[in-house]
């Protein structure tokens, strides 16, 4: 479809001069508003001339993009009133936060919520105040803002969390206004191919607005200064019908206005159409879904000019355009002239009150994109229907003789958790649901795509346009389109690389601190379920692909957020992930990151005891111990502890042949699953009591604790406890190439071989008994690598050790 | 400029049947030993019936982008000769590094660099074995692969390092081959737009060649299943002239041969055609560069079938296609007639040497993509000619008692820096460099833009085409093109906003890999200029940005990397924040992190005294103490250490409230510059003797450590010294929202009251005297909360606090 000219689409469907002048009435008191949340204190209606006591002592806010934020939610609002529609906005340019909280206030929902802030001047003056001041709130959309799912403090995820929302929401249509300099982002650039994954029977739309305002801080952005073609064939490239809407500071409002209605209108009916089609046919096909290019002026309706500068429609209103106001009666005559410009008089009442013939133009109740319940999915969160997981359990008739690939039966579990779940709950990869051996989710659900099929693709490719895989290869789409499917009430499990969890670390961040806002500042936001992490093809598995896919670091990020919204689990074997996997899927408003390789792995518990384990988080393997258990904590010479598959086994490994060389040697061996437990209880939830802890790893004796990831966090989150000083952590420490497992444990030190030497170095009455297996320990450790030098592989023996005992 | 037809560019550049029989033949020696490196361990020449003593045990590698890889690579070799291009050539799909090792060795470079490796059968033998096998090479282009500058391991960067090569580098012409995975990715998606940011008088030129064989591990890609005209539309959009160059799996190998050769030459015309335009009339414009779009099958050339599924051109032939060949017999068959369907008989000799015929195809000498100096840059990297940064220095009479912006000097010298090196380096970073108080460098050289210049620019817009200073909102793009930049040779510095460093957390990693391999394993690199890093607005300047603008964790992400490659400092003033970056600039194969705020701060010392403390690392101020300074460690009753510029104001003055106080109480103040002093030196090559630990931390004193980040990470780095039981730290803990200065620092317990009241709980002999001030202390953060919260500012006494003493 060719886009059509302004001049058709205003003859289709015009705006009566009556429309125009309330819109605009309208718009004038959401930019009256903007400037006095970023300027005023009080004197809100400017009832009397402005002076410096009304003035905020710190001008903090973005006003640049603001007043298009607003110019795009009223033109959305006529449109929704006129249709019924379902809607919610995301505003990429969350640093606008004024052009979205006004008409918010306007339409009453912030009234509604925050009661002090009330319709009339009272509530008016309050509204302005808290605005970017102690106290009150930030200056993007934050959790506090009602309606918003997306804070854009951070930029790059409007678009995928947009996505997001609309999967399994085929009433849903989000508006996401996408900022010109977030377009600069990378996870924003490939965004835009989010399309090609929305089904239009399924699923709701997206109508993406990208907004031209032509700069960021103090840059023109390189969308706004490439040709119009070039710019719309960029948009039939990402597979888009592409609308362009050029407003411009000289022309007219009423232009404006006439131009933005109609080009809204079109697109939402060539949306209506488009899924009307699908929908009556019940053929899925990949349409060329409209998106809309906003030209319009940086700060636009504000100052021309300051001091001599240009500001309207320039990158010098992209802040506060004067920020001297205290101390400048001239920036102080410019702020009244623009605020009074708005006339305000003419569009609030004597109490502060918008008056009626305005108040009406806002769609009512839940139709509000700031009450849409939507952008409070907690609210349709139902809990999933869960089959029971114990029935996916690996036999297990006896600890450490037998192997599995430790997520092939996680897999079996997804895929009955799809099943039983097949209209809100998703799972998203980027491209290894099979190669992390969850490939069984494909009985009951395949990849979504809506791009073109092969006949070859019926052989394994597992492709169809109604599937609850989504895979492609950004792990900023992924959790972008995850954030949002769970913002808007619906649940999810994300699989990816370890090492690459990295490239969303600072997703995970923003994710985390929402939702540590949400469950202490924001009540009336109702919980989401958890955003769930495997952490797959880990770092002790990556025979060819070597050092640089070796990173265990993500989990050491994951523990700087609050422990109000942060846990991390490293199940031993297939039932324990099992288990774990349970529990996470059920959980609410956390961050649940499991780490487990996808290879094969000596199974330790059966299914009642992994339950038992995780249920615990840490506990003390008696079948692997030969002290008294824990009864009397003097009593074991060592503890063996360790955290992650690869690392269990070797330390496992490493007390075979202890008990077996010094069967006199006491050893306790302890397992740790929940890795918080290791920290004090005053500090996470999960933390167990110094009692606890003192009892499994004693007060004094030698710990070898093996761990999955980087051996310093152990201490980073163990380092108050009274035994802190005998703990030895072995872990990752940078050292790998093309390893086979063994050789890579070896280089890091984790393997069977340099723990039995670190236990004979740190039991006193060991050391010169032992001199002799620490000989055979260094050679085994020598001969080990040779032969994998040699021949490619580890020793036999070594691949399919087993627990002798 | 409309792409022509193939037909048009191959009438203008045929390629005759002699030169395609030998290309073919070239071909079908890099196919030869692409697969060769996959299977064999032995028998490379084929010169009996494969049996499986000659196959390796574990398969690995990536055989389905290789054959495409080669193929381009091969083709841009005849147009190197024909032309004497000085060219390198990047694989983004690094995993298809086999297709990238076959032409480098057969060029010979390989065995000039690996000796053992020779151009015989011999030699063959090992370069198939050591491929993907423990103790030998990765199956990525590795840092040990000569010509790469970019191991593609991790999937994005492919395009911005190729952008970032020829930065000031006009003569170099880089290829970078793009594969349709990496191409989902959002580094990559928007380092398309680095076209803008080229002057084809003063850089080289980018030839890009999107590589869709259709498939990821299991998928099929977005842009292989979209239409042609959407996917020309798509890089017309971004600012390029298309061409097209489809090859399918049943057309011969002779007609893919002339399109690739037509096309190629026809892009590398167009290439010199515009560089001539601009340099002979001195005019840069923004040219629409040429770039390819090759569709060919993945694994081009290799089985078609295996087991009754098909191979080529399919995703099963990602990896390895057949898995089983010592097992099973009929693989081994297959295996066998694919090496022979190359016919290496009539490509080596009977030594197992290219022919001469086909040997004479490859460019030689430093003109191999393999050889060119550009992709082992050390060699070109000259030191910086560096002003005096002692004349930067701002005046400090007297510790404490003056305010800066403790970044603006920093960019004076930058300036300079940059003045005197005006081919050789440049400043990156996303939209911040006046924010950041660096603008002073717009005064040598401005901000690169090549797109649409608008009059109102001329008002501080700061651009031109011959800028320096590149800015794109894109952390991802920024921090690819200043590693490609590096890496061939040259000097930068990348500032970004502290909390935002999360979002190239990935890329970071890589490079410190990259870094640490090249400095262990691969002599014959030359080092680099160190990657410098500056992050500015840091989390306790979040005035409005509040909550999701902290994150300090940066550094924590940095200490898990080899101790060979990374340092991290944290200079508490201006004056050392000076010496700290002269000393950075200076440095090679590095990742040096700065961390310092662009904000008013307190100054401390002197030019001569931040030389002295920075060269340290770490130091007692003693003009801040009042113990005897280390003379005898035993003195002190509590240390006050501190490390970053708002968390040493705190600490001073909260030693300025204890020593008014408590004039008895003896204080030792100490600031840490030099992150890694506090980890021993048996850790990290900056780290501290324990003696010295010892001696200025005291062996049983509390020491209160007021910490720029996560608290935790002091103890990571400090957990086994000797007094750690007795270290308390304060940092950040995830406490904030729009917050004043102090009211942020009181959340978060770093602010002078909270650690007098940490004195006063940890010195047994104020305990019980110091109740009065506890209290009075307790007092102040309420009042100073009360205040903020009223006023939206902190008191004027604690804004404007100076040192007393």
């Amino acid at each position: 479809m060719v886009a059509a000219p302004y001049q058709t689409l205003e003859t289709t469907y015009p705006l009566s001069d009556e429309e125009i002048r309330k819109t605009h009435a309208y718009w004038r008191a959401c930019n009256y508003l903007c400037v006095g949340m970023i300027y005023l204190r009080d004197n809100p209606l400017l009832k009397e001339p402005l002076k410096p006591e009304h003035i905020k002592y710190r001008l903090l806010g973005h006003w640049g993009s603001s007043p298009g934020l607003s110019f795009i939610y009223i033109h959305l609002n006529r449109l929704i009133k006129k249709y019924d529609l379902n809607m919610i906005y995301i505003a990429g340019p969350g640093h606008g936060a004024p052009g979205v909280l006004g008409p918010v206030y306007l339409e009453g929902t912030y009234s509604e919520v925050y009661p002090d802030k009330s319709q009339d001047a009272e509530g008016m003056g309050k509204f302005f105040k808290q605005f970017s001041f102690p106290g009150g709130i930030g200056s993007h959309c934050t959790p506090e803002t009602p309606g918003s799912i997306h804070e854009g403090g951070e930029l790059g995820y409007s678009l995928s969390h947009a996505y997001g929302t609309v999967f399994d929401h085929p009433e849903l249509i989000t508006a996401a206004v996408v900022g010109d300099g977030e377009a600069e982002t990378g996870p924003l650039a490939t965004a835009w191919h989010s399309n090609k994954f929305i089904n239009p029977i399924r699923d709701g739309a997206v109508l993406p607005i990208l907004h031209l305002n032509g700069y960021k801080i103090a840059n023109p952005t390189i969308l706004s200064r490439i040709p119009n073609e070039e710019l719309k064939n960029l948009f039939r490239g990402y597979g888009y019908t592409p609308y362009l809407v050029e407003c411009s500071q000289d022309e007219d409002y009423g232009s404006a206005h006439r131009k933005m209605a109609a080009t809204l209108e079109h697109c939402i009916n060539e949306i209506r159409d488009i899924q009307q089609q699908a929908r009556s046919s019940g053929k899925a096909t990949r349409p060329q879904w409209p998106m809309i290019i906003l030209r319009s002026p940086k700060g636009w309706t504000g100052p021309k000019e300051v001091d001599g500068h240009k500001v309207e429609g320039f990158w010098r209103a992209h802040q506060v355009p004067m920020s001297n106001v205290i101390g400048n009666p001239h920036q102080m005559k410019i702020l009244e002239d623009w605020m009074r410009s708005y006339q305000p008089e003419e569009l609030f009442d004597e109490n502060g009150t918008l008056i009626p013939e305005l108040k009406e133009l806002a769609p009512t109740g839940v139709r509000r994109m700031s009450a849409n319940p939507f952008a409070n999915g907690g609210i349709w969160r139902r809990d999933l229907n869960m089959p029971d997981f114990r029935k996916y359990a690996v036999e297990v008739p006896k600890p450490g003789q037998s192997e599995a690939e430790n997520t092939r039966p996680l897999g079996n579990f997804l895929r009955d958790v799809m099943g039983k779940n097949m209209t809100n709950f998703r799972m998203f990869g980027p491209d290894e649901t099979a190669s992390n051996r969850l490939n069984a989710v494909y009985e009951v659900s395949k990849k979504t795509w809506m791009g073109e099929f092969l006949e070859e693709d019926l052989d394994g490719s597992e492709l169809a346009a109604d599937g609850r895989v989504m895979e492609m290869l950004s792990e900023h789409t992924l959790q972008g389109w995850l954030e949002g499917y769970l913002l808007t009430g619906c649940h999810g499990f994300f699989h990816t690389y370890e090492a690459f969890a990295h490239v969303v670390d600072s997703m995970f961040n923003q994710h985390a601190k929402w939702l540590e806002v949400c469950k202490k500042e924001v009540p009336w936001r109702s919980p989401i379920a958890s955003l769930n992490i495997l952490l797959s093809s880990t770092v002790w598995r990556q025979d060819h692909n070597g050092f640089s896919h070796q990173d265990p670091g993500y989990v050491d990020l994951v523990t700087n957020k609050s422990p109000d919204v942060v846990r991390v689990y490293f199940p031993p074997d297939a039932n324990c992930l099992l288990s774990c996997a349970n529990h996470c899927l059920q959980s609410k408003d956390y961050v649940n990151v499991i780490v487990a390789d996808k290879q094969k792995h000596l199974q330790f518990l059966n299914m009642d005891d992994a339950i038992k384990h995780c249920t615990k988080g840490i506990g003390i393997w008696e079948w692997a111990s030969n002290d008294d258990c824990g009864k009397d904590p003097d009593i074991p010479d060592v503890v063996m502890a360790c955290c992650g598959d690869v690392a269990t086994k070797e330390s496992l490994a490493a007390t075979a042949i202890l008990r077996s060389e010094f069967p006199e040697l006491k050893i306790r061996f302890i397992n740790v699953v929940d890795l918080f437990k290791l920290q004090p209880d005053t500090e996470h939830p999960h933390g167990l009591s110094d009692w606890d802890f003192d009892s499994l790893f004693t007060t004094d004796k030698p710990i070898i604790f093996n761990f999955h990831g980087y051996p310093w966090l152990i201490h980073k989150l163990a380092y108050r406890r009274t035994n802190h000083p005998n703990l030895h952590v072995r872990g990752y420490k940078e050292k790998g190439n093309i390893n086979t497992p063994l050789e890579l444990a070896i280089e890091n030190q984790v393997d069977r071989f340099n723990l039995v030497i670190d236990v004979i170095d740190r039991v006193p009455k060991l050391r010169s008994a032992a001199a002799y297996v620490r000989e055979r320990m260094r050679n085994a450790i020598i001969e080990n690598v040779a032969y994998a030098y040699e021949h490619g592989r580890d020793q036999e023996e070594i691949s399919n050790w087993k627990w002798p005992f």
